[in-house]
């Protein structure tokens, strides 16, 4: 009898489920369901371009829709499957993405008092508000508490769980004090399928606690009381109402509950793995162990490594964490990434691409894709910085912007379009040379995400730049594969399902066909390319090169700030 | 009875002709004629930016009929016009705008042989193909002849008339050799119309020579032979077929042709007065006088101030030329200018503005202006240097590029509009100070242009960038107005026309009663906004600012122009 898990991905803009057959690997259906709140899931605020949120209420909806669409279709295509065989539920999703929930475990935003009230909802991981608190975080830190800062890259930020509560606390004071902790996407939703979303009741990965909260076993879990009073009071009293002990996703988040498997229509009591974040879980549904590198290409772009956790790690100055056992059990994960990728072509595609490349988003894609593939590299005289999100690695600098020059007056969109997948990029290959800078060999590159597969463009040009090959990881779906790899692991091999990540791996993974091979004559032009990249990267993103002008772009952003205030 | 002149100007895409009422300025008719060929009359070539030509063919076609044009309506706007009360005629053109002729004064792109050779074509003020043999004469006439050089800021410029020669001598011989001689478009539109284009008839006009072609009085004309033959020795020979003298626009070209009369109703034997540039002529239009600076709006913007020629007036760095006669008889023209303003807003519109924003170039801008105008100084993040086809003042540097600093996921393209008005309003701040600290007091700006008259928001980021209020001159067709001045000066008093260019502004100048005053709030804004601008622009534009960043630009074109040759 066949045995499948299910996987479940919470992303950006939508979330998608994959059901997966544990003997091969095979994707036997998939429902993807788009966030029907804000724009493209993400609620804005016009007055400040930081912000960026969720409605919770839109996690729930998804979830039911991707399951029952996923199981209709796995009927559709396979009249002998039974729902029943799934063996275990994994989840990942964005983050950090935490959301205010009640003392019921109820998210603010889902109260009737709360529900227009952006603070309520899930900060998702691009808001950038926090970015003051980010600063003042980095800075008690390194006088006080290196430590806590040399597993995150020497630089905490505001993307991240105590920046946001922090800033809640200051800037909406009336939701910090009604939440009664606040949870983590990835934490909420195995424990809402578990059917107990009590906070004392969650069970906590790893895998956000150690990237994004500061938890280490090594120094007792969380960050000291005496550390977050000095921050603020609120912030150690919150301490108290989040929890001691995280752990990795091949443990049980709880059991499905006879509730949700009614309502789901799956067996009440299969494994639900404790949560983890999407591009964790997308390196290892793309295979990843030692020496490869798996990259998650999406709207912001994930650098997932791992290393066995009994040898030596130095500490990677700018990568976004070194946490043991958040992509794999037994391993330390090394995330590190660029803030924008995919959401900086988005912005491009819908903003400044005129209707004669095509009247829709996806007819404008394709038309840049083919006339940049047309293209000689350089011969458009542009180079760009990826920094329209900030700069998340290696910089760690959310107050910095995009950059563009070289237009001349017959610069054409589809050039800067060309000239935006090189920065990205070069903006990879800056991680790359920091990680091996500091002793992590990376023998191997496998891509994933959508832009991995539907790019072959970017895939070229990340290869001649780089100077490496590039595979893509067979699945579409690589972060639910993994969700769901980590469904099967947890469930165990007495359930039909893998003793651990290796050997589900072995059984699932794989990579496709066409390898993206460098191409000499390019690899030598973005050499010379890659040069004023990093001219241009260390002028205005450091403050020890070239002298000053690495203030223009922060005052620009002050002044924006000051004006928007004042309007 | 009344009498009129009649005003030609030949601009970047169009030609127009104005006819003057002399009682009063009034402008009974007005008539456009946009040029055929090429991309709005401008010859590109796909493989190379640096291109910009034009088909003399579209001048003689043009002159037809835009005074015929201007006739038909000024006898429907008033029955009792009679074209023979029309006593002179003024021609202006762009330039250094060059083009290769035969013995008997034909433009080589009218032979059967050539018309198809982009090299025999006009080769417009904005062809910028001739960046090496500007450097090279920048160069050895700083080395050996720095005179030359002290009248038109300190640098030759690609733009100019031997860089264009001397390019032509080199990459396209078979042209070099087969013209006779070169002329200015401005001085071979009065030689045609005076029915003679011999080479050695035409009569030259001051501002094309004194501005682009290094002559002056004071050194005998012309540079001469010795320099021009360390250059090339093919210069030092087409030197002695150019010309010995050049005079102001209050000298006759010659007199109308009976051919010429008869094509275009017109009385023969009526004034024809020494061509000019468009900008110089439309300073004229403008009123230009001591302490006032006229900004002629267009394409590309012209700074233009008259000094008298007895006063003591330094050696300007950086701004394109001080000529004796070139503005105004008896003063000193100074003229400065940016490379490109309303060609960067066309660019953008054509390019990289989507159609919600509107289905026409027209719309789009009305659109874009709508929104820009309700945006406040800096609350968009965004600054622009307005360099995408160089900076002619105050670096003269044709090899920078177009940068925009500030962009975020959410930046809108009319927020990156109102960045380049502003981009251009600093870099116009910019020639402004230069032009102070070398004592040239500037008490009144006027403004011309289509620029001017169509855009309110341009002109009030003007008054608050500057801090100075922005007039703008009463004519729509400022360029064609002061060419019909120079018409009726030309003509001269005894035949109805004016004693001199004074009293004739006086009868005929004027500005509009809406005068944008600087906004104080704005203004603080903009001061620092400009302050960042000068950052950019020295660490960009000079080598001596911050070290080495300001070769990225330069790399990046030379990066381009060596993949386009490979391609």
């Amino acid at each position: 009898m066949k045995r499948y898990a299910l996987g479940l991905d919470f992303g950006t803009n939508s979330c998608r489920s994959v059901i997966v057959d544990l003997a091969d690997g095979n994707e036997l259906a998939a429902h993807v369901f788009s966030y029907p709140t804000g724009e493209d899931g993400i609620l804005l605020d016009p007055q400040d371009p930081n912000v960026a949120r969720q409605h919770p209420g839109d996690y729930g909806d998804g979830l039911v829709a991707i399951v029952a669409g996923a199981i209709k279709k796995a009927k559709k295509a396979d009249k002998a499957f039974d729902p029943a065989s799934i063996i275990g539920i994994g989840v990942d999703t964005t983050g950090s993405t935490p959301m205010p929930i009640d003392l019921n475990g109820v998210p603010l935003a889902m109260l009737p008092k709360f529900r227009k009230n952006l603070n309520a909802m899930a900060w998702l991981w691009k808001d950038h508000t926090a970015h003051a608190e980010a600063a003042e975080i980095t800075d008690l830190a390194s006088r006080t508490r290196p430590r806590y800062l040399a597993k995150c890259g020497g630089t905490y930020s505001s993307e991240w769980f105590w920046s946001k509560s922090l800033h809640c606390k200051r800037a909406a004071p009336e939701i910090f004090n009604a939440a009664h902790s606040f949870v983590e996407h990835c934490d909420y939703i195995p424990a809402l399928l578990a059917g107990d979303t009590k906070p004392e009741h969650i069970v906590h990965g790893i895998c956000a606690a150690g990237h994004k909260a500061m938890y280490c076993d090594e120094w007792g879990g969380l960050p000291d009381k005496e550390f977050l009073a000095r921050l603020d009071p609120g912030l150690a009293e919150l301490r108290d109402r989040l929890y001691e002990k995280a752990v990795p996703s091949d443990h049980l988040a709880g059991r499905l509950s006879p509730k949700w498997a009614k309502k789901l229509d799956l067996k009440p009591g299969i494994a639900i793995a404790v949560g983890a974040f999407d591009a964790h879980m997308g390196a290892v549904g793309s295979g990843v162990k030692e020496g490869v590198l798996a990259k998650i290409l999406g709207t912001s772009t994930c650098d997932m490594m791992v290393m066995r956790a009994d040898r030596k790690l130095a500490d990677i100055p700018g990568v976004c964490g070194v946490v043991n056992g958040s992509i794999v059990p037994g391993y330390y994960g090394i995330e590190a990434g660029q803030s924008a990728v995919g959401d900086i072509f988005l912005w491009f595609i819908n903003n400044l691409v005129p209707e004669s490349y095509g009247k829709t988003s996806n007819k404008r894609f394709t038309a840049l894709e083919k006339a940049a593939a047309a293209l000689k590299p350089g011969a458009y005289g542009l180079l760009a910085l990826d920094w329209n999100n900030g700069n998340r690695t290696i910089l760690v600098d959310a107050r910095l912007s995009g950059l563009l020059i070289g237009q001349t007056l017959h610069t054409k969109a589809h050039e800067i379009y060309r000239a935006l997948i090189e920065a990205t990029a070069f903006g990879a290959l800056a991680i790359i040379k920091r990680i091996e800078e500091y002793g992590v060999p990376i023998n191997e590159i496998v891509n994933c995400g959508g832009l991995a597969v539907k790019n072959p463009l970017l895939m070229q040009i990340y290869a001649d730049v780089t100077g490496r090959p590039m595979k893509v990881s067979r699945s579409d779906q690589t972060c639910a594969l993994g969700a769901a790899i980590f469904g099967a692991v947890a469930a165990g091999k007495d359930a039909g399902g893998f003793a651990d990540v290796s050997e589900a791996q072995s059984a699932i993974c794989g990579v496709r066909d066409t390898v993206y091979a460098p191409i000499p004559e390019n690899q030598r032009t973005y050499a010379e390319l890659y040069g004023l990249y990093r001219e241009l990267h260390d002028s205005f993103g450091t403050a020890t090169w070239y002298g000053k002008i690495n203030h223009v772009m922060k005052r620009l952003i002050a002044i924006r700030e000051n004006q928007r205030i004042h309007a």
